[in-house]
């Protein structure tokens, strides 16, 4: 593995942000649901609302947020513009902030949404954007070049939990000699992370608590795991140290967005629940 | 196959436009590099500029302009606002629009973006979205949904003629046993379009046009199918013929961006090459 150069990747900066508060990423989702529980309108200026009563209470309790950027798009530019006032309070609150935009294309395209989610002048720059690789790992490239310049990430959903997901996802790749698409994936990113051409730690990946164990194994990928379904959405104990054994301290962090924010509106109560939700999982991780 | 209820589908609006003119997809792709061959600024104002010549170009001469969100997100949410004036200015021009947005999600997050992109009081609002199917083709359903409900459609990316997405694409679902990811969401979106629960040609495909035929009958498919690389991008027309062979007229629209943007900032310019290229693609799909 080559050494790390003068900046922390951004496997780095997870790490060392869940080595101070805990391993919980805390997603800022505010869907119509979320947004009339919360006592909000259902326009632009409840999900910037909603955002910042979010940054204000997450900031020093969790280490990583993650803004849902398709409720954010819902209300077209003016909720984008609200994201970009959001992302920028995550910023100044010293936030590690992953944009869930499940960004995915080819060529000059992939490289501008690389430019609008990585890029250092963008108003939407985040720490890292989670990506789809329905086009292949490759033609996510853009994004990891453009990450790995800046100590940013690229977090690549690979094995989701939901039941429609599986079939594609299990599909055995090589006219059915080689690995499962998920595996294959996974066996690119830990070639990514080792390979020296971006920082080790730049490429992370979205792995469901609530799977069983696939064939490659987790703590040789060199990257984050972004983890939903610990605890609240089912992912037992057991069940969660077996799926994430051995993988490096501060590498593996759970994602929890609804069971979280039906804490709020207040901002001491949402603070409160974090805070505890947090310590479950440092213990479910443990 | 169902009756089609009143209102036409999506895959009826676009064979009636594609019987006005020709089977021709313009794209709207304002990167930095054309902007910078168009004389324009790289920024929302360019962004803008671009897209408002493309619809003076394209209205009357092509039936489907497809403007690729990146490089509109790439400006942030001001980015975001010119997209919006872009929309607005092609909906008024009569232009059927396929947002190039290539989103994907579960639940209420790809119903946000369902929302965002064919909600009838969205300022994004288009006649389609394309979307990335990594989580299942059933995990789109909120996207199939709404645009069922509004004579509206989903583009669904299948087939990609990149390299890097031959393996995941061709991998081979049902441990090896089953038919190719690729054919496999090609007989579910069959399936959603013969089945009654949307209206016949809601969901449409992306497939390369330089790709061999795959084991899927494309003529079957029930929807419109959207193909880049017919004629600039290298497929010849004996492979064009043989891909798309027995599809139903008005169906498979040939989408160029590059080749023809190349031909502006002039709008007269611009038009006269859409002009011909939508009767090269008409005979290449004869």
């Amino acid at each position: 593995m080559p050494e790390s150069p003068g900046s922390p990747s951004f496997g780095d900066r997870v790490a060392s942000a869940v080595a101070g508060t805990g391993p919980l990423c805390a997603g800022i989702d505010p869907s119509a649901e979320l947004l009339a529980a919360w006592n909000l309108t259902d326009d632009a200026r409840g999900v910037l609302e909603f955002g910042m009563r979010c940054v204000e209470a997450f900031a020093g309790v969790v280490p990583v947020i993650k803004p849902q950027v398709a409720f954010f798009e819902r209300h077209g530019s003016a909720g984008l513009a609200a994201l970009e006032s959001v992302l920028a309070e995550a910023r100044d609150a010293g936030l590690v902030v992953i944009a869930d935009a499940k960004r995915g294309d080819i060529g000059s395209t992939v490289a501008a949404y690389a430019s609008a989610w990585l890029g250092p002048d963008s108003p939407l720059a985040a720490d890292a954007v989670t990506a789809l690789p329905y086009l292949g790992l490759g033609s996510l490239q853009p994004l990891f070049d453009l990450a790995g310049a800046h100590g940013r990430g690229v977090v690549v959903v690979v094995r989701s939990s939901n039941p429609e997901g599986r079939a594609l996802q299990e599909a055995v790749t090589d006219r059915g000699k080689g690995p499962s698409v998920e595996d294959m994936l996974l066996g690119q990113i830990a070639a990514l992370n080792h390979g020296g051409a971006v920082p080790p730690g730049t490429v992370g990946v979205v792995v469901g608590a609530t799977l069983q164990p696939s064939g490659f194994p987790l703590p040789e990928l060199g990257g984050v795991v972004l983890a939903p379904g610990v605890g609240a959405q089912g992912g037992g104990a057991a069940e969660v140290a077996a799926l994430f054994a051995g993988c490096p301290p501060g590498s593996v962090v759970a994602s929890a967005s609804r069971s979280l924010l039906a804490s709020g509106p207040d901002v001491t109560a949402l603070a409160a629940s974090a805070r505890q939700m947090r310590d479950e999982m440092g213990d479910a991780l443990r």
